[in-house]
């Protein structure tokens, strides 16, 4: 081994290994988790709440159906006891449509014209669908042989009870969750509040899209992906610019952080060992507590994860392919979880692979770009094409070279397949 | 058989079967997609596309990288020729921070710092990496043992070429398409305009959420459906409220969709054979063509599907369970597919049933709310439970009445699975 520049020493005293911490995936996921505090709760009316995430059981206000309801177009009555004659011949006396109750009991012997939805009154009995009658001079007679054993009354309650769980705590409400609570009489919703994730690309080559880059220049393209997460994991985004690899623009910006009260801090870049690389310098030297400032995986190693205050750090480092993978893999069940969301790492399946792979370097853990697909009832999975958006990344694990055609692989799926 | 009453053939002259017009499943997708029409194209920058499907092909306006770009922190040389004299010693004569190209040609034998990412200057033939260098009195000594076959430049345009295609036309652009185009010099991108969707629950039994039941009528829970899939798909929703069974109301209505110029316009309820359901006769009387008034399935038999004009028109019934099926099976697809989403009705796949299925009525097409999960690379699939929400739709085909537990069904994963 040739002896290592003394400038490099000196520039990166993190990578003389007297203060790295390089965590493995799990307990990098782990250090997070333990980090990681539920934000505060908020009240909303439900056309607020949709992708938020619950704090508790949502209970029925209401049960369902909240009134004995028709199920048929038709007329109700109220049957004769048995003692009675049997004619089954009933007097129309009134009619329900739907939304207007009858506001008397209905005598027996008696019918009603209701539609499908309509309030059975008091003392009815059974709904007889039209096909099942005949009207005749303001009586309706009925054809016996075809009465079914239903009486097409649905039950108050027997859909759904008052008071019953209908979303549980730590689920992003969707369009049909707000639905039900709203056919349950449930108003408002207590969910998580989002978490304002503020973020940073740095980098003295970045330049925004509008400006267009010069030599040597690149556009800073991170910040999509950045934008795109935390949306996706319902956070609230602050985007804070481009800045410069230059310590005391760095400085500035941790001071920001904790004047703004921003939850989650994420910067992209200035995370290697260069001299340029100055994040983690001035993380620390704004008072940032280090938890891991490296990861043993491909890509994401150089990764830095802290606290400065109350607020989260995520310091990535600048590849849009390692900025998407750990986004994926860290950043958004951080988010996810800050909010209350179950089982919020990404979520694992097995799939089996569609080609051959063959691992050139396999120190440590790689995470792939892949596509999952269903097919006759397998899952199946394959790496990205280079352009191409994945929808997963497939694991493989360190100490394996190689992996046959058909071999099952763990799957991460991707936070947007997660969702919801 | 008994004689059917009369009254309900004056009040439902669509139940006599003469302007009945049933469709499969399949013929009604057809019916749809014949009737689609693509919608206008708008051109936005990068920030505003996000979901938006793309008109054409997206080319890369810069190569990547668009420069020579050094892949390590060390230095840049230009290597002596191999004539000269074979001494590793190359003069320091400048440094190249990223985002900052040296300006002059860098002479033979001479070496300027650079950084990951750098610009290489002309003349740069290798960047040797820090560890494999020792700087000594503004020159650098190269370990040549260690020097490999790789020279850490990414050369112009070796990644993705000027002019390729980056995103092809017909795809909703996710999070890593934008920084994909935004990295290749791509402002602004040629979408597709979101089709604008209006909507109304109609029901004089229903009320608003906030205005709470009274006894006999129902909170409208159906426009958090509508709003759901309209937000899923990328339109603009445009709810109209509630309004009564009540013909006038509703030929208002279909007046006010033909000068507000909705792409598409989605009633739910008033669909039934009931003396209330007045949706299909006012679609009619307002101008409306009907192109089919029924689908051979279960739940949503009854829907309405024509044109009123240039506005497209879905009259969905009422009960939210045959809602969240038809908006899923029908109307979204029809959405994306305004939106030139290639490929868009429901995505298939074939899973294998966690659970026996008995299916007491097979007579017409039966769509079940599932639960799809994965499973050591096999994929599966099992009825949603009562409140659960489910994320596809299990197909059962007519005249098969029983399943097994493990056979390979059919199934329709739910929009917001199949987005992206």
């Amino acid at each position: 081994m040739f002896v290592s520049c003394k400038t490099c020493i000196d520039y990166y005293p993190s990578m003389t290994g007297k203060n790295k911490k390089t965590f493995s995936f799990q307990r990098a996921q782990q250090a997070i988790l333990a980090t990681t505090r539920q934000l505060t709760n908020e009240k909303l009316v439900l056309d607020k709440v949709r992708q938020r995430i619950t704090v508790s059981d949502v209970l029925a206000v209401m049960p369902q159906p909240s009134f004995d309801e028709s199920t048929r177009d038709g007329f109700v009555i109220r049957e004769r006891s048995v003692s009675e004659e049997r004619v089954n011949r009933y007097k129309v006396v009134d009619e329900i449509p739907a939304g207007k109750p009858l506001g008397n009991i209905l005598a027996p012997g008696t019918a009603c014209r209701i539609m499908t939805g309509g309030c059975v009154p008091e003392g009815g009995t059974r709904v007889v669908p039209y096909e099942q009658c005949v009207e005749q001079n303001g009586q309706i007679i009925i054809d016996d042989s075809s009465l079914q054993a239903s009486t097409f009354i649905l039950k108050t309650g027997s859909e759904i009870a008052q008071g019953e769980v209908l979303v549980p705590g730590g689920v992003a409400l969707q369009a049909g969750h707000l639905a039900l609570l709203a056919s349950c009489g449930v108003q408002t919703v207590t969910v998580v509040a989002r978490p304002i994730v503020g973020y940073v690309c740095t980098g003295s080559e970045l330049v925004s899209g509008a400006d267009g880059p010069g030599n040597g220049q690149k556009v800073s393209s991170n910040s999509f992906l950045l934008g795109g997460l935390v949306v996706a994991v319902g956070g609230r985004s602050v985007d804070m610019g481009i800045i410069r690899d230059n310590e005391q623009e760095l400085l500035d910006l941790f001071a920001k952080v904790k004047t703004d009260e921003l939850d989650v801090m994420i910067t992209t870049g200035g995370m290697g060992p260069g001299k340029y690389d100055l994040v983690e310098k001035a993380f620390v030297e704004a008072g940032g507590e280090v938890v891991f400032n490296g990861i043993s995986m491909r890509p994401g190693k150089s990764i830095l994860f802290g606290t400065l205050g109350k607020t989260m750090f995520f310091g990535l480092p600048g590849p849009p392919h390692a900025v998407s993978t750990l986004l994926n893999g860290l950043v958004g069940p951080a988010l996810q979880a800050m909010q209350g969301v179950k089982g919020s790492w990404p979520r694992r399946v097995q799939a089996h692979l569609q080609h051959q792979v063959k691992v050139k370097r396999n120190d440590v853990l790689r995470l792939k770009d892949g596509v999952l697909t269903m097919e006759e009832g397998r899952s199946l999975v394959r790496f990205a094409g280079r352009l191409e958006m994945g929808n997963c990344f497939i694991l493989l694990p360190p100490g394996q070279a190689q992996y046959g055609e058909g071999e099952l692989v763990e799957v991460h799926l991707a936070i947007a397949l997660c969702a919801g």
